[in-house]
């Protein structure tokens, strides 16, 4: 793979904002010496070095009720020595949505020699995991972990943890093109590789999300995330003292991080986890509030913006999904902790221009589950470790 | 990659043909040694094999006015190690389309460190090479290669011919994904690498071709495709007695050759180029009539067909489009010496209810030229080997 060096930083506190960095190529061919002027302006990762990370890599697909085709075809595109976990949340009464899923699963990874994990959501032993261990932020009343994307990412990073793997990476499921998920993974990977910090997220952002009507437009910004990206680069201009438009990926559902990384940050409910992963950091390491930890703070939080080569297809959820998005989005920002009267007055005015609330209504405040870090990671396995044996796709070996 | 192993064969004589092979895992990680069961039904071919074939592989791009950032998008999906040859026939005057492909392609290729050549088809030199070589089939009465993407191809087999590769593959130009040229690509070296022939030709055909109204829909068959595939089954299906409908790839853009089958077979013009190939094949092959070359005949002709994991994507041409690709086609099937006449009454209502003809008419004869064995490729190198360079989109080294 080839792609943009980082070629400007901007800074906050411990924080290092790249960038958007492209792809030029997807495949750089073999491993050989560098002719004058390679790795100037851009970056040959070698396939040895992004298959090492690759190896230390779970990808996580949370799935609800998604066509199977979709998913297979998402799981087609992982590169092989990634670990998949897909956590389904899907309906398993009336039809058994799992059931389907897990078949799938088992028939493709018989095939491929390869291993993936499916856990429902729902799953009562995971839920027991969890509180044993005193993680019960993402635990409903009825003992059973919450509905949403959200929680489900949090049950897989500590899942990966448990697994002892160095990275997390999620994918929906509801993308039409293995190749665009094979590209990712890759951009995940050089991204970690990239990174002079243990610390380190990736965040993908599409090249272009063709729109079909009575031709293609070939769009490049989502309204949502035009919208929460100039809020969030508000909250720092404004913070630094300095105008920036460096974030451009602040809704971000393709992404990455250390699992260093991931034990630090606080996580939202449903569609405003991306954006507050982003805030979080902020919070924890933009020095403004006393650093949250000493070590990351010496590496720094190194986030890198990868635009993809591929564009970027997916189910069309309609304009109704859309204000889901923005809304606790925006309420993430806006109820920082670093959040000050002028960003305020921005993200009030975009809800209201949005109709996303009334006129003196403030966005709702986010619920927000707390950094993993401090879970007994041992109590953890012990309930679940056994259990994930009857989670594995792969029968035999 | 990972690619099922071909489970059926179809003999015609001395051509096999293997039936739809599909892609199972794009990334099939690290060699390492066999599992049980490995390599039964699925083939695990290594990436260091696959690398082997680009190496000896002209990609060809044949182009026509298309958008630039789609052609840079192909470009980028090509692994590094195939060479690269775009075959122009865009437009000089007024605006220098090809000038502006030239530029595109030098910036790229000087940020990517890689080769590419770009040559247009009307370049009076190129006629010069091909008429002095003997090979006045293509060439117009202005003294020029003839318009069409038959044509481009026919050039692009003596420049591959001339460059000493072994193998040649065709990808359009106004594919939307990246990830999916880069998939066509390996499945062409997965294909020469599965061949036991040294006479071989892959041809792909997509999983889904999504059409996108109110929802999407996740078309597998082109019209086209359909009765061409019908008729081309039939030729097959009469001469060997046992019904097939073995051919589904009648009419894919998407294919690869050995030069050494590229240089045995004849070409029709414009659509009627990819039916024509299999035609030819069958023809020279199949053992109805004599085989046209012993060498090859003793090898045998090997035909593969792999279902790609991505989608296809590429710009909609609309329907009057299709009507173009039909007649041609067909014209092909009906007008070869192996067209029998139950066959033969097949096409003519196909292309009546098509209204591709009028009742009592019968599908124009498809303009054929013959076989580039022939041609003394010396004689081309002399013209056509130094100018070459000035068509080199890689300045310096």
């Amino acid at each position: 793979m080839r792609v943009e060096g980082p070629r400007y930083t901007e800074r906050f506190g411990a924080v290092r904002i790249n960038e958007v960095q492209k792809v030029l190529e997807l495949d750089s061919g073999r491993a050989r010496e560098l002719t004058p002027y390679e790795n100037v302006a851009v970056q040959k990762i070698e396939e040895g070095a992004i298959k090492d990370f690759e190896e230390k890599m779970v990808i996580v697909i949370p799935t609800k009720d998604e066509k199977l085709k979709l998913l297979e075809g998402v799981i087609s595109g992982i590169p092989h020595e990634c670990l998949i976990l897909v956590v389904s949340n899907s309906q398993r009464k009336r039809i058994d949505r799992f059931k389907m899923e897990q078949d799938t699963l088992r028939q493709y990874c018989h095939f491929t020699r390869r291993q993936a994990y499916l856990v429902h959501q729902k799953d009562p032993v995971l839920a027991k995991a969890l509180a044993g261990a005193g993680y019960n932020h993402i635990i409903d009343q009825d003992g059973l972990v919450r509905d949403g994307k959200a929680e489900g990412m949090i049950a897989a990073i500590f899942i990966a943890m448990m697994m002892k793997k160095d990275y997390i990476g999620f994918i929906d499921a509801d993308n039409f093109s293995p190749g665009a998920v094979w590209e990712y993974v890759k951009c995940y990977a050089a991204g970690f590789y990239m990174s002079r910090s243990p610390y380190a997220m990736i965040r993908i952002i599409w090249r272009y999300k063709p729109k079909f009507g009575e031709g293609v437009y070939f769009r490049k910004w989502g309204r949502v995330s035009e919208v929460t990206n100039r809020c969030m680069n508000s909250l720092i201009s404004i913070r630094t003292g300095f105008e920036t438009d460096i974030v451009k990926t602040s809704n971000a559902g393709e992404h990455a991080m250390s699992l260093k990384l991931a034990g630090l940050l606080s996580y939202a409910s449903r569609f405003a986890v991306e954006p507050q992963e982003l805030i979080s950091i902020f919070e924890d390491f933009g020095g403004v509030m006393p650093m949250a930890c000493k070590t990351a703070a010496k590496h720094g939080i190194e986030i890198f913006q990868i635009e993809t080569r591929n564009p970027h297809l997916h189910e069309d959820r309609g304009t109704e999904h859309l204000k889901d998005m923005l809304l606790p989005g925006l309420a993430t920002i806006y109820h920082s902790r670093l959040c000050e009267k002028e960003t305020k007055e921005k993200v009030l005015a975009e809800l209201l221009q949005q109709n996303a609330i009334n006129p003196g209504e403030e966005p709702p405040m986010p619920q927000i589950s707390p950094p993993p870090k401090n879970i007994d990671i041992q109590k953890f396995t012990k309930v679940m470790g056994r259990h994930m044996e009857s989670c594995s796709a792969l029968e035999g070996k």
